[in-house]
């Protein structure tokens, strides 16, 4: 067994740091959220940290970083009040890493990837083109993480759009259907596969 | 393609609506959260949402929805002010799932599935026998989502157990070889494999 303890991860290089840290709590979605400035720029920026907030009223969340993340995005969806998430697919994971690059504000991700913007029903921000599951989203909210500097910012899902043969019959998107893929850590692409799903649980007699 | 609007959504039947929208962020985290009352009563729940908050100081956030969940897991952790967070594995998502059970406060869960209590350096709260990716954390603070109700809790990092074989030289924790589940919606259980890490992007010239 390894074993860290908060003195000993205070203390480790700081790549290291960020590998283990970033791995240990699990899976993550993998999304690409696309803006666009009141200029008429576009940005896509890759998101591990969408989180499902709630169904009724359908919200979701995701973590900015502000001092390390370029806030093109930031700004770009409380000024127009708008973004898209799109998942990863397992075709697209190289181009989706790329957008991760710290370009400057007025190059767009869409002109340094294969992805293509794609504008649907009169929505202001682009989707990604080719995307099996987007979501068209307001901006309605952010909360200050006090304890080192992050936001979380809640967007509801106004639009969402899904390819054919993904959505079962009761619902559920099956996401391995989709080839959408999981963040492992910082820069590890996953592709998963349905193991079961089970029914509502009820305590046992 | 499929479209829903935020009026469509709003009028679908109750379980096609949460599996619909439990679904659409893409894939989620697959912990158990364990704690220990003051009175010494064990809790096992299991948590979709937990994520990354940063790497140092080591945080970590999940979301608790106070009307939906019983409240063992955030009364024992305020109170107790710790929780120890716990991949689920492959050969452990049945019992996981069952954890979401609604149990009285008196009957804890590891009376009601395979799992073990495991109680490591004189941590108050129980680890999860067998997982082989572990946190002991301190509760540091929470945030109140009014758009719904749901809290974000934030926790830090204590202790971090790794079984052997899992990291790797970089830090990386390689989630494939743990065997470390991700959700698909509310009940669907899947298993990734590793496609590609890459490196840190750069702008292309």
């Amino acid at each position: 067994m390894k074993y860290f303890n908060a003195s000993h991860i205070s203390e480790l290089e700081k790549i290291y740091c960020i590998n283990l840290i970033n791995s240990c709590t699990g899976y993550k979605s993998a999304n690409l959220i696309a803006t666009r400035s009141k200029d008429g720029i576009t940005n896509i920026g890759i998101f591990s940290s969408v989180i499902h907030l709630g169904s009724n009223p359908p919200l979701l969340g995701f973590i900015l970083r502000p001092t390390t993340v370029p806030r093109n995005t930031f700004d770009n969806l409380t000024k127009t009040g708008v973004f898209t998430v799109n998942h990863i697919h397992k075709n697209g994971i190289e181009d989706a890493h790329h957008t991760s690059a710290k370009y400057d504000g007025d190059i767009s991700e869409f002109d340094k990837t294969q992805f293509e913007p794609d504008y649907k029903d009169g929505f202001f921000a682009p989707y990604i083109g080719k995307a099996k599951i987007s979501m068209g989203c307001n901006y309605v909210n952010h909360y200050d993480i006090k304890e080192n500097g992050c936001l979380l910012i809640i967007g509801s899902i106004e639009h969402l759009y899904i390819a054919e043969g993904i959505l079962e019959d009761d619902g559920f998107l099956n996401l391995e259907k989709a080839e959408t893929v999981a963040i492992n850590g910082l820069d590890g692409y996953a592709l998963p596969q349905l193991l079961a799903r089970f029914e509502y649980a009820r305590p046992k007699k």
